[in-house]
């Protein structure tokens, strides 16, 4: 499906399958709102074998989509999983059949605050209905009904998409072989909850943001989205990494200018993300999915034992970390296992050696990949071969 | 004197003593530009001995200003280190005679883009000059010749302050006794050069800062310094910290709110900093002093080994680091106290273990008060008392 596009250019781009979900009963939010007849997006890989036992579910993090391998149709760059998923790949779409949808709230074809309020004939912008991780979750359980596939063989996320994960595994037990949660946390920390309110700030000091307005008033924030961008995306490296890679190396001149051009590597890198990003994203999407992982909390608020919210539970876990992610660090992830631990599940934990900060789990790292494999093996022999 | 001020209300304000430096011969700027008859506030507490030789100049961090003890006319709150200067603080007034100075390139009575330039009768805005560690420490030596001071008892100073004690040291040992160096480094790290243009192009996204000229044009970048200051905010203290103190409660509320208001404490209170800084700061000073920062290099970007910069100090060190403090780390600390020890220099080391991050040297712990107060005690000693 070709849908029109945000971004400074408005442009028309696909978005690839979408079906429509909720249209006999609407599906209700944790807020309380119900929608109904919502569009979902989605695409899947690889072959769904006779006894439908072979599907995985890549949930994707804050500014991913259903592109997890393949080329992406806005950037033209290979899917953001690219090197994990595909032929041959640890997830191995010669073996598994892939599912990867747009996340609701996201603006890649799915229910998100840029599609049209039949109500208004305008994009919803503000209002859109809030969405959690859990409806979030919700919307991809319809989308299996429709895909006539009961229970999946893995779920498999990192960092938002890890949350997802773990709202799987916590709502949907019995549909649900195994669930790999990786770099990141039961909740959202408050240092966490503080860097996505810095990005959302930025947004909406833009006056281009139009108080969420923009796309029918043809403004677009792409400074403040591009502001919020660049600082996220500092959190998704680390220092060692930085200074290994960038250090104080100067762009494409041998001295300081003594002005506010972009006199080192990491400046112009940065400004580049930021602009990058912005033709992709939906300045709105960025302020709901931010605001869905600050209300992520698997205790809610404290009222629930984390041990209790697994317990019994039959799903098998691999909880992934890296040493040098400091926005979901390894003390979560402990703090996960020691909760499925006490709740007598069955998990595995593996903490990656990495300098490469939060996005190590994007990246090259032959170690995780065996591991996640591993775990895929592990899993179909559980299963008595697939 | 009262002075004219930034923020939304454009007041005056009470910027205390200011001398006009450089009216003879002309100050050099490391970029090569001359400035002549610049006006350089300050404050001073205690009393200057018979011998002169019991000055402190305490060097102020990015947003200080030369207010470091008493009430600081503008917030009506106590200065920035009212808890360490003071009678009978560890930096003791009746002991000492301390000299703190607003930085070239501040907004608080300095020299720097707020000021007047007498070419065209408006304010500088990006017309002012670029300004450097060395030419902020050029100016205090400016101010120290003006107050009859030939040799400070020590130069004290933590994180942006602490650079221009690094800068003292090297530029004018003769004149420095001793050099309290405080939760800073050699060199300004790619991490903190990246976190520094997030914040100067949260300002410059903001329509209102008028490519620097906002003054005159009666607006001011409210939104985008605010933005900006959250950005840094964070960076000052600990995830521990946060947690701790914030985690994730909600405020003044009992549910989330399924909005975008401040549901979460530790959003609220960002909020909060952000806009009560804007009320005391100017947003050009924020740029130039965050460049500044950045080019802040010892090594002059490696072409100097660290060792050989300090070689033959006569000066007496004090280094100080804190255990969570991941903007300014131990580890750039004990890279000074390498170089420094290779050099042969006089110098102390001291880690000090809290959970409060980089503003640690701005907050209550005994154990720092203890360290900085026995430094100075020894330098007393090395001088034969005071």
């Amino acid at each position: 499906m070709v849908q029109s596009f945000f971004g400074a250019a408005y442009r028309q781009v696909e978005v690839g399958q979408v079906v429509r979900l909720a249209q006999d009963t609407p599906l209700r939010l944790e807020s309380g709102v119900e929608v109904r007849d919502i569009p979902f997006a989605y695409q899947t890989f690889g072959q769904l074998n006779d006894a439908r036992s072979n599907a995985i579910l890549i949930c994707h993090a804050l500014t991913g989509d259903q592109y997890v391998c393949g080329v992406h149709p806005v950037t033209g760059k290979p899917g953001w999983w690219d090197r994990m998923v595909g032929p041959g790949k640890p997830i191995d779409t010669n073996r598994y059949f892939v599912i990867c949808s747009n996340v609701l709230g996201g603006c890649m074809g799915s229910f998100g605050p840029k599609e049209t309020n039949p109500e208004t004939g305008l994009p919803y912008g503000l209002d859109f209905p809030f969405v959690t991780m859990g409806d979030m979750v919700q919307a991809q359980a319809l989308l299996l009904d429709y895909l006539g596939i009961k229970r999946l063989f893995a779920v498999v996320g990192g960092s938002m998409g890890g949350m997802q994960v773990l709202e799987w595994s916590v709502r949907f037990p019995a549909r649900v072989l195994s669930a790999a949660v990786i770099a990141t946390a039961t909740r959202q920390s408050a240092q966490n909850i503080a860097l996505h309110e810095i990005g959302r700030q930025a947004i909406m000091a833009d006056p281009q943001w139009c108080e969420g307005g923009y796309i029918h008033q043809r403004q677009y924030p792409s400074k403040g989205l591009a502001v919020a961008r660049m600082a996220a995306h500092v959190t998704y490296l680390s220092e060692t990494m930085l200074q290994q890679k960038f250090g104080r190396n100067l762009q494409d001149r041998e001295h300081y200018t003594y002005g506010f051009d972009a006199d080192f590597t990491i400046e112009s890198y940065l400004r580049h993300q930021g602009m990058s990003f912005v033709d992709r994203f939906d300045a709105n999407s960025y302020l709901y999915l931010t605001r869905a992982a600050s209300y992520f909390d698997l205790s809610s608020g404290g009222q629930k034992n984390l041990a209790d919210v697994f317990a019994g539970t039959p799903v098998r876990f691999l909880v992934v970390s890296f040493t040098s992610d400091w926005l979901y660090t390894p003390a979560e992830s402990k703090r996960l296992v020691r909760a499925l631990n006490a709740a007598a599940a069955d998990v595995s934990y593996a903490e990656i050696e990495s300098d490469k900060g939060h996005d190590s789990f994007l990246l090259e790292l032959p170690v995780f990949d065996e591991t996640l494999r591993g775990f895929l093996d592990g899993s179909a022999r559980r299963l008595g071969g697939l």
